[in-house]
């Protein structure tokens, strides 16, 4: 059975050593916290502001964007050498879980992705080498959480109406 | 609702900013890649001769103790300002997610902790403020994930044989 690594790796077509080359340099050190905030206001504006593909600004109508906003630039700012702003706010990042109640599809992460790609182009503090690995680490990471939101589907024990629990495949 | 840090502080009786003191000092830097090492083997060999508490131990009768090893000391020297061993070979550590087949409640959680704690005191290397930041941090993530094992019986929607979805309350 392949693991979520293996599934991020094949989707995303972005191997592992690619996707966490972020580790190699402090991008919090080298971009600063307000770029961060940046990137993230640039993503937010554009997915809310999404009209050409409304099933996708959907999936935030629940989240206000505020929010949206500062749960992702705090989330990159500790995965990328800054202070753990997210955790002491939150707790563990726990990526699959928080994302759980979301459709994460392949469909999906190829929008969130475009939209990202955009928003990296218009934040202009982002060099192109910090730009080249944020994006691996993202488009691989997506596609852990494709990987990851189907296991909301496998198998599990399940307790049914009139009777005992019994297994739902789905 | 509470959220998953709210959940963890209380049943824990560590809040967030004691839980994240690890990351006030640099642990991986001070203590060294061998003592996180030993540090799981002391674990891991209490846990797979706890013969004292038969439930306990079965609960890690499908993994092998050498990879149980690896994958603990690999988290815990990433999260505590090492290189990130895990994320390179596994992928995020998704916390939450990878709990899922465990039953993690609060009686497990206090176990772990339980060893743990024996194992933190047979392992020289770790000084007594390291071991007090690593106890509070490690309490806290136990009560976090059994926050997190909650989200498993939330309301959700399940195709039941012979018939549309229904929503499965449980």
């Amino acid at each position: 059975m392949q693991t979520l690594q293996e599934k991020a790796s094949q989707w995303s077509g972005v191997d592992a050593a690619d996707a966490f080359a972020i580790d190699d340099t402090n991008l919090f050190q080298k971009l600063g916290l307000q770029t961060f905030i940046n990137l993230s206001t640039n993503f937010y504006t554009r997915v809310y502001d999404d009209e050409e593909e409304e099933w996708f600004r959907s999936i935030f109508s629940n989240s206000k964007k505020e929010e949206a906003i500062q749960n992702q630039y705090e989330f990159f700012v500790q995965r990328m050498g800054g202070p753990p702003l997210y955790s002491q706010r939150k707790g563990h990042p726990a990526l699959i879980a928080r994302h759980r109640p979301f459709p994460v599809t392949h469909q999906a992460a190829e929008r969130w992705l475009y939209h990202m790609e955009k928003a990296l182009e218009s934040t202009p503090d982002i060099d192109a080498d910090s730009r080249v690995k944020m994006m691996n680490f993202l488009r691989h990471t997506a596609f852990f959480l494709v990987a990851g939101d189907e296991l909301k589907t496998q198998k599990q024990q399940i307790p049914c109406k009139h009777g005992a629990s019994k297994s739902a495949e789905s």
